[in-house]
C-alpha cells in the first residue's frame, strides 16, 4: 500500500460541490468512480483538503488516496486524466509518506475570487467570474477594509451561522485587490478558513467598495463576532481554490 | 422602420451554429424569439455577417434587423441581454442607414484560432482552446508558412469539398501566430472567408508546427487548388469570430 497525493482543477458549474451526496453529480464521485475502475472494482475513498460549494472552482486542490497499484505516478496521471470527464484535470501525482493527510496535514490556503466589471460580461466568463453589470468599485476603499482582516481574529462574523465548529480563530496572512483589465481579483491567503468565509468577505468588500459600507467598519463587524453584521454571501461561481500549503 | 446593427458575442459551446435549424438550439432563433416578444408577437429576422458552426465562437459578430420600435439603443441593448441566455451578449446597437447589410457591406473579417499547449489543459480552457496534449509546436516554421497564405489567391484547396461557391479568390491581409504563455493564437484577417477555410488552414499550420509539413509545401498546395492536398479541418471550438469590418 502506498500514499499518493494528487492535485487537482475543476471546474465547478457542473457539479453539486465537491463531496459526495446521494443522486447528485461531484467531483468526489467522480474521481472515486474511476479510481474504482483502475482498482477492478474495489472501492477506493479519496480525501480532499476541504470541500467546496456547488459552482465553486479548483484550480490547485489536493486529495489524497491509498492505492496497491504499482504503476508509476505519472502514468497514473495520465490514466485518471483520459478517464476523468473534462471537466476535472489531474495536474500532478506524488507519492508521499503514509502520515501525510491532505485534510489534517493543511498548513494554509490561498483562495481567488472575481468580479468582471465590464458594462456586458464577456459569454467565455460567465461560468468563472461575477457580472457586476458595469459597475466598478472603489478598490482603495476595499484595501482600506482588508487591513482590518488581515492577523489573527475570531472571524465568527465571516462565517456560515449553520456550522458546527467551535474554534473560530484563524489567521489571515494577506488580503489583495488588483485590477485585471475590467476584473477585479481578491486573493486571500491564511491558515485555514470557516464555512463560507471566503465568500461573506468577498461580500462584505464588495459592499465597501460600492460604498455602502466605511472600510472602518470592518473592525466592529470582525469584533461584533455577528455573521448578521457583515455583508451579504457572494456568489459561489467567483471562487477559486488556488492552492493548498503543507 | 429603422435598420439597427448590433455588435454580439456568443459562447458556441451549446448552441447547434449560428443559424435557425428545425428543432436545434441557435443563436439566430434565440436572438429572433426575444426580438419577436420585444415586437409584441411579430416576426423579426436577423441577418448575420455570416454564419458560424456549431461550438464556434464568436467574440464580435455583426447583425443587423429591421424594427419599429422607437425605443432608444441603449435601451434596445439592455432588454436584449436582460432577455437573452447568458451564452449570448448584446455588445452594442447603432442605427444605420436603411442600405447596411449585415452580410453584403461586409469589407473584411478577423477570426482567432487558439490551441493550450499545456502539458494538463486548464478545465476552465477547455470548451474555448483545442487541446495539444502538451505538443509545443514550431511556431517559426508556422510562420514561414503563413506567408505564402498572405496574398490574394484562389483558395479552393482550403474550402470544404461540398461548398456552392463558385468564385474563390479571397485577400488574406495577415496571419499572425503569437504564444500567450502556454497558447498559441493564430489571428488571421481578410476580406472574406470560405467555408471552413480558416479551420482548414489552422490544420495545415498545425501539421508545419509539428513537422508533419515543410513549410515551403503551402505554395503547392494553394497552386494545386485540391482540398484533399491541404490538412485536416481543425476542431471548431478552438475557433473565434472576432471582428466584422465595413
Amino acid at each position: 500500500m502506498r500514499r499518493l497525493k494528487a492535485t487537482i482543477s475543476y471546474d465547478g458549474t457542473h457539479f453539486s460541490g465537491y463531496q459526495v451526496q446521494p443522486g447528485e453529480r461531484t467531483v468526489q464521485l467522480e474521481i472515486e468512480n474511476v479510481l474504482s475502475k483502475m482498482h477492478k472494482g474495489d472501492s477506493v475513498r479519496i480525501t480532499a483538503s476541504g470541500r467546496t460549494d456547488s459552482k465553486v472552482h479548483a484550480s490547485g486542490q489536493v486529495i489524497h488516496f491509498d492505492t496497491n497499484l504499482s504503476i508509476p505516478v505519472d502514468r497514473y496521471q495520465k490514466a485518471l486524466n483520459v478517464q476523468l470527464p473534462s471537466d476535472i484535470r489531474i495536474l500532478n501525482v506524488e507519492e508521499v509518506p503514509s502520515d501525510f493527510h491532505a485534510r489534517f496535514s493543511v498548513k494554509g490556503k490561498r483562495y481567488r475570487y472575481i468580479w468582471s466589471c465590464e458594462q456586458v460580461q464577456s459569454p467565455f466568463r460567465r461560468h468563472y467570474t461575477v457580472d457586476t453589470k458595469g459597475v466598478k468599485p472603489n478598490i482603495e476603499k476595499m484595501k482600506d477594509a482588508a487591513q482590518y482582516i488581515i492577523g489573527t481574529h475570531d472571524f465568527t462574523c465571516f462565517c456560515a451561522a449553520n456550522t458546527s465548529v467551535v474554534d473560530k480563530v484563524r489567521t489571515v496572512h494577506s488580503l489583495d485587490l488588483k485590477w485585471h483589465e475590467d476584473e477585479l481579483h481578491m486573493t486571500i491567503e491564511g491558515n485555514g478558513f470557516l464555512y463560507n468565509m471566503v465568500r461573506i468577505i468577498a461580500g462584505t468588500l464588495w459592499e465597501v467598495g460600492i460604498e455602502k459600507r466605511d472600510p472602518n467598519q470592518l473592525k466592529e463587524i470582525i469584533a461584533s463576532m455577528d455573521r448578521g453584521n457583515a455583508g451579504k454571501t457572494a456568489p459561489p461561481h467567483g471562487l477559486f481554490l488556488e492552492k493548498v500549503f503543507y
